[in-house]
């Protein structure tokens, strides 16, 4: 593996200290192996004289291999988007699922996100395209109740099979649940056990929509979806509920109370006009990690990061009437290491030595990014860059992109077969 | 003036019927001189294919004088943002104004807009600067009480003055007032008085906070702004309102009736955290004209017109819990046909024969919109493009974006001195 030289760039570290560097960085094999002056000459030399050199977003919850869909779902109520959603999901080849993986990565890496925590079923195919794309992916295999599933055979079975095996050096395989509407207690405690037995996260869609809370409250003698997850001792600190915009008071003190990480998917949610929002300052206070999500290209309909960081941003000052309710670097916090500590790892989300080497460099001099400088550069990514400042990108110390073009071509024959 | 045969694209009219058509657009001047099957050769021939063609975007409310502003005004209370604008707003360099606007035009022509509209002082700056750049610039000289002013002497006369005069193809002069809290009925009907001698559209701040309407209800017998500027006769159809986005429906049906065009400027709104957002379907069904207004980089922080038509989208469905309350093609005729209608033009906003030559083009082969077709274009421009899809701008027959880059270089020296 070829050693890679980063010259003259401004390092947002985006370490304990949020520390901006002036300098270089060294990556060797799929390591960061220098930061700061790094003498060393290497086989690539990249020049990022005016610009931003980033950890790579890492995007916290997906559906990859929806990535055909869209433009297909617009505009239309949670009701229909699911009858829709289901006949479009259902009856896919591997093949399909393979490269619309491959286009929804595409798209992710072109947008400077180097890491996306997915939930579907044949994450064994997403796998291998993972690998093969080389983006980093961590792969929760969805369960859900035999009876709703288009799955072959058992999910919880399938999910285990799934999580026992190695995928390759680029992939983190965990186990999911699909929400409380088509999953009994047997089904969520299936997946708990899976995850504690080979160590890993757990993801799942939680609170979503006011008629997923208030229809399962009025069938369950007014618990609701968290308090009842409470209860059977699902929640624990492996978990990252994605949405999580119908909660309560005594939920976020669930939630947090167990170490429950939360996905943010703010532009899904308003997409789909669900009325809902996480309380992200009340969750913040109680300590609760959260990270942000795209959630699909059904529902969003782009996997890009500057729109999530901004939107979630916005959106939030709007709904508090307070514009300092949240701050850019919070936000960029959760496209960074919040989400890297909400899937357990340490080794990326921050740029030091010894860290994996994903990053994602941001080129300033774009007119939607002049004269942001040193001191406003945090502001400058979060509130006005998009991916046309996206020049670089790294996952695991290969360059996936290069002066603003992906150095992978999508096959031309692609969007005749992604169903 | 060379001619321009752009073939092989899918051209999104936006006229009357929507009609989406495949083939070829010549441009002879500053004209479209054919569209469809185009048989003549030109002198500069671009190939479309895999593109879609788009009447340019249209920005109906910024202060590009302001572009230098971006990651200096962040996660404050419009207080502390006001306070701060007026001081890096006060004492600016004619050479300063110049250079800021080079800049914010082009973050605009980078992202597809050809037209902006804009409320400031010393447009006649501004008109040279978008003259220079190729930019079309529709400029409203802002006028207050000259107890509030920075600018030398009567901002009215000052106003009048600069549209008195003629300022070259591109732009077109008109009058503009800053707001209620610093504008009395004088200035307001001198305004008014400018607009229709010189025949020319007016431009204002209208209700954008809380506190601007309740502070002048409460020292005006309850009288709200669209109330108090309706029975001065204020009100009329040459005026686009930016914000608008606390009104009564009685203040709706008085927009209405009087033919007042909004500027729905979403993303500034949020940011700034005023708890607002105009009733924009209650708008549409009393016959409101509504378009997109990016408004400064201070409060922004970009001009960038995809972010706008999908925040605008998706913070209505939001607020109204209802993903129907507003469709893609709705959106999209705000950011093109809609705002041309504001500005009282008939002759950009649409690509039809005669038309004034104000065309993107944007790329739908990367990644974020493959494999968007002809029948969900309009969703896939509105949801999923971004700027790295602007492949071409043209405005009034002349390249100034062509595979991706900006003709013309902003000069290095350019951010020294934008003050």
């Amino acid at each position: 593996m070829k050693s890679i030289l980063i010259r003259n760039g401004l390092i947002i570290t985006q370490d304990e200290t949020r520390r901006i560097i002036d300098g270089d960085m060294l990556i060797e094999g799929n390591r960061i192996a220098g930061i700061g002056k790094v003498k060393d000459s290497a086989d690539i030399e990249i020049d990022a004289s005016g610009q931003a050199i980033l950890p790579g977003f890492i995007n916290t919850h997906a559906h990859v291999a929806m990535a055909h869909l869209k433009g297909l779902l617009d505009d239309i109520s949670l009701e229909t988007f699911l009858e829709k959603t289901f006949v479009l999901d259902s009856g896919r080849t591997e093949k399909g699922i393979y490269n619309s993986a491959m286009l929804g990565m595409a798209e992710m890496v072109d947008s400077g996100i180097t890491s996306f925590h997915d939930l579907y079923y044949s994450e064994d195919i997403i796998a291998r395209a993972a690998n093969k794309f080389g983006m980093r992916g961590f792969l929760a295999w969805v369960t859900l109740d035999e009876e709703y599933t288009t799955q072959s055979g058992s999910p919880v079975k399938n999910a285990e099979a799934f999580v026992r095996k190695k995928h390759g050096d680029l992939v983190t395989a965990s186990v999911g649940v699909q929400g409380i509407y088509v999953a009994s207690d047997e089904t969520y405690l299936g997946a708990k056990d899976i995850a504690r037995k080979y160590d890993t996260t757990m993801h799942t869609h939680l609170s979503e929509t006011r008629k997923e809370v208030y229809g399962y409250a009025s069938s369950h003698s007014g618990q609701r979806p968290v308090e009842h997850l409470s209860s059977i001792d699902f929640l624990n600190d492996r978990l990252i509920a994605a949405h999580s915009s119908f909660v309560t008071m005594r939920e976020v003190r669930q939630l947090a109370k167990a170490g429950v990480k939360v996905s943010w998917n703010s532009i899904s949610n308003c997409k789909l006009g669900t009325g809902g929002m996480p309380p992200v300052p009340e969750m913040i206070n109680h300590g609760i990690t959260i990270s942000l999500g795209t959630d699909s290209n059904g529902s969003n309909n782009s996997l890009n990061m500057f729109e999530m960081m901004k939107f979630s941003s916005l959106i939030l000052k709007s709904a508090r009437w307070d514009p300092s309710v949240i701050g850019a670097q919070k936000i960029l916090d959760m496209a960074t290491r919040d989400a890297a500590a909400s899937l357990r790892r340490k080794d990326i989300g921050v740029l030091k030595e010894g860290n994996l080497a994903d990053i994602t460099i941001i080129d300033t001099r774009q007119p939607n990014l002049i004269p942001v400088n040193r001191e406003n550069i945090v502001q400058g990514i979060v509130y006005s860059a998009n991916p046309v400042n996206v020049d670089t990108v790294i996952v695991n110390g290969r360059i996936l992109k290069r002066r603003k073009r992906l150095i992978r071509k999508l096959p031309e024959t692609l969007k005749e077969n992604m169903i």
